[in-house]
C-alpha cells in the first residue's frame, strides 16, 4: 500500500502533503512512534562499532549511531551515551582501561553489526555471538573488528553530563587511524563510498551512500567550485 | 591516476594496503591534510541548514555537518560550535531570539548549501545570495528553508563548553516538525532516501544514501530481521 502511494506521488498524480506535528503532538504520541519520528527526523547518522576489553580480557562490541567529529587538532570524537537503554559493558570497559575502538561499518556487514545490539548476558562477547571478529593492532589494548576497513583506536578524555535528558557526551582522542590506502585522495580525504561505509537512518535503518560531489571552499561571490569538473578540465 | 589505481584494485591485481597514522603522524601533518583526515574518518555527518532572524528581522543561513540526535523524549538534538570557524551569526542570532530552524539538504540543492559557508558581511543574508528561500510556518520567529521537505523548529536549552578543543555543544529541543507525509512509515520512522536527503563525507564531500535494509529489534540468539523481508513474505 505504501510503496503504491509512493508511486503515485512520484508520478505526481498526487500532491505533496506536508505533515506538521508540534511540541503537544509529540509529547502525546505512542513512545515507539515518538522514537522512531526523533530519530529520523535529524538526519543521517554515523554507523560504527564500539570495541572494547575488560581487566580482565573479557571483550565487547557494539553498535553506535552517535559517533561525531568534535575537532581535528587535536583530533576528537564524541558519542553519546544513553544510561538506560546503552550496553553498558563498553562504558564500563572504557572506564576501567581508559581506551575503545571505532569501526565502520559497511554494507556487507550491517546484519552483523545490528545484531551486537541484542542484550547479552555480561559475560557473552558479541564477537563470538556475530561472527565479526577481533583485531590486535600495534599493541593497543583494545580489540579492533578485523572486518572495518576504517579503524580508530581511541583514549577517552572527558564526559560531560546533559542534564537536560540525563545523557552522557563522552569526549576521546583519536591516537591511531587505519584505513585501506586506496580510500585517500592527496589532500587527506577519506572517500567513504570507496570503503563501502553506511549511514544510519534512525535507529534500525542501514544506508549505503554514493558521492555526489565535492566542492572547494565557499567564497562570497565565487562560484562554487567542484572538485572533480576540475579534474576532467585539467584533462 | 588515482582513479586507474581503484579500478586495478578492484579487480584484485593490487593487494590492499592497510595504512597507519599514530599520534605522532596526525600532530606533525599539514594542517588542511589533518583537517581532511580527521573530518572523514568518523563516518557519515547529518547534511542541515540552520536559519535564524536576529531581533532587527536580518536572516541567515549556514550549512552544518553537525546535527545530532540527542534523545526523543524530550525531544532533543545538539550541534558543536567551532568558536574560530563558524558563521556566528547563527549563534548569536540563536541567543537573541532563542529559535533556530533545521532543514535538510537535498540532493538537488548541494551546491546551493555549500555556498552559504561563504564569509559574507554581517549584513548580508546567505537566502539572497545562494537562491535558497526563506518561508515562515505557524507563527515561528526564524525561517524555515522553502527548499528542504524536511524542517524543524528548534528551540534553544542550554550549551556545554567542551574543554578539550574549546568547541561548544549546544542543546535544543524540537518543537516543529515538518516533512512530506509520503516518507513516513506507519511506525513513525521517516524514510530519509525517499525524501532525498544527503549525508556530508567530512568537510565537503556531499553523498546519496539509498536504504539498504532495515532491522527489527536484536535479540539474543534470535535471526536479526528485515522490515521489508517479512513484508513480502505477508504477500
Amino acid at each position: 500500500m505504501l510503496s503504491d502511494f509512493i508511486i503515485l506521488r512520484q508520478l505526481t498524480i498526487l500532491p505533496f502533503f506536508m505533515k506538521h506535528y508540534n511540541t503537544t503532538d509529540i509529547a502525546e504520541m505512542d513512545k515507539i512512534f515518538r522514537l522512531n519520528l526523533i530519530n529520523s527526523c535529524t538526519g543521517y547518522k554515523s554507523a560504527n562499532l564500539l570495541a572494547t576489553r575488560s581487566s580482565t580480557g573479557k571483550t565487547n562490541v557494539a553498535v553506535f549511531n552517535s559517533v561525531m567529529h568534535l575537532g581535528s587538532n587535536p583530533p576528537l570524537l564524541g558519542f553519546i551515551l544513553r544510561p538506560d537503554t546503552i550496553p553498558r559493558n563498553t562504558f564500563k570497559n572504557i572506564k576501567e582501561t581508559g581506551v575503545f575502538t571505532v569501526n565502520h561499518i559497511h554494507q556487507d556487514m550491517i546484519e552483523q553489526a545490528h545484531q551486537t545490539a541484542a542484550k547479552y548476558e555480561e559475560h557473552i562477547s558479541e564477537f563470538h555471538k556475530t561472527g565479526l571478529e577481533e583485531e590486535y593492532l600495534d599493541d593497543f589494548f583494545a580489540p579492533y573488528v578485523k572486518q572495518s576497513s576504517i579503524k580508530l583506536g581511541c583514549r577517552y578524555l572527558n564526559e560531560y553530563h546533559i542534564i537536560e535528558n540525563d545523557t552522557v557526551l563522552v569526549v576521546a582522542e583519536i591516537e591511531h587511524i587505519y584505513f585501506e590506502e586506496g580510500i585517500q585522495m592527496p589532500d587527506g580525504w577519506l572517500r567513504l563510498d570507496d570503503a563501502g561505509t553506511v549511514a544510519i537512518n534512525g535507529l534500525d535503518g542501514y544506508a549505503l551512500p554514493a558521492l555526489l560531489d565535492r566542492f572547494h571552499y565557499a567564497r562570497p561571490g565565487i562560484e562554487i567550485k567542484s572538485f572533480f569538473k576540475e579534474e576532467k578540465t585539467k584533462k
